[in-house]
């Protein structure tokens, strides 16, 4: 039997400011920072370890990692980054908050962004200063490889690849794993394994800094997952999820 | 021409109560984390910038990279941590102050560990809840690696091969490097860099915190260095640390 732990990042200031965020490189806020501590403290109380660590290009979710090392006391475990496990590329909406987005393309269009598995926002231009090939934190990816925007399912086409080729591979070697990652690139391998369809995973909410566990043979099937922590606390930021999703809508 | 940085780590916790530290894993003191951060600001304002980073398995070296990259907007740099850039292996004297060791041992012997080029303190037993063999962030190294007490030349013996092995091809092969350790594994590689003889080496004092620039022609034969920053500043730094060591030999 395999387990891998998947962490979404806590809280980060543009959740907080309710801006597109996507790849913009925004770190925590001081209760996303709170929320990874507790994370890792959580992992240590119930006797979890790890042999290596994933996670993103962004710094949200590398804080996330950061604080749950070091409140396990395991701040020497290899950590392996990648762009592939980055957050969805928002495209041109990024920095963009909900009211400036809704007045310039529609409260329809921006329902279909958020809600459709693959109809991506609009194109960021290569040459705006929010674009990842202008960032030096990919100089070293082909920029045809770069996206310019991307729908959960495009976000699927290079997170899922990834894991296939590099992370499981590690697992299946006897290494134990964590990906601390983002709302969409965790959605990704969560749709994967448990095969959840295109309408079923866009109602599929992870919740911040919360460890969710996923249990799989040995042929990678998956035996069973469930969040560590308080069940009945966890049940009510689902719910907050959930509503806020629906606002947001 | 090729240039790498060295960061010695700002202080520690057990540097402020006078503790011998060695392989024992004690996080930075607020003073520390300060200064970890001003070198990220240091190398940030000099225009400086890597493609590879390179680390100890202590908390307080690890804490020091992840501040200088978190500064200079580069948390997604790749980090690679090893044990044999680790501080020297200070034995039985680990977690002891100054003054029990003097008590227990005399005044005399702790004089010479402490200034001997070859001399080694007192073995840990391996079954000391301090040995490394118990600790779990050294459970996948063959356990005869693991030294029980080092000397500043066994430190050498394990970081020099280290840095020509795994850190120098990498220079070889055009990326940026800076690595982020401790007052003897910096002080091993200062020494094979420039040929410093056994006797001086023992007086070359890093300071903490601040960044150490060594410069290489092409067949790796080092051109100059220097360390970063307001040199008066750290001309009093210097001196306030050959000061601390005439006090406490």
């Amino acid at each position: 039997m395999m387990k891998l732990v998947l962490v979404r990042h806590g809280e980060s200031e543009w959740n907080k400011k309710n801006l597109f965020t996507g790849w913009m490189d925004v770190d925590l806020s001081d209760k996303g920072h709170e929320e990874a501590k507790a994370a890792g403290q959580l992992l240590k109380a119930e006797g979890y370890d790890f042999d290596i660590c994933f996670t993103s290009y962004l710094k949200r979710a590398i804080h996330t990692l950061n604080h749950i090392l070091d409140e396990m006391d395991r701040d020497w475990l290899e950590v392996v980054k990648s762009w592939k496990l980055n957050e969805r590329h928002y495209g041109a909406l990024q920095g963009l908050n909900k009211a400036e987005t809704a007045e310039k393309y529609g409260e329809e269009q921006v329902k279909i962004w958020r809600r459709s598995f693959s109809t991506k926002p609009p194109v960021l231009d290569p040459n705006d200063d929010r674009s990842a090939k202008k960032s030096p934190a990919y100089r070293d990816v082909d920029p045809a490889l770069l996206p310019d925007c991307e729908s959960l399912e495009t976000t699927i086409e290079r997170a899922v690849p990834y894991f296939n080729e590099v992370i499981r591979p590690e697992m299946e070697a006897g290494k134990r794993v964590i990906i601390a990652a983002h709302g969409n690139s965790l959605r990704a391998l969560v749709k994967y394994f448990d095969n959840i369809s295109e309408e079923d995973i866009i109602g599929v909410n992870i919740p911040t800094g919360t460890p969710l566990v996923y249990e799989f043979d040995d042929s990678f099937k998956p035996i069973r997952h469930y969040y560590l922590g308080d069940q009945e606390a966890l049940k009510k930021k689902m719910e907050a999820v959930a509503n806020q999703g629906k606002k947001q809508a």
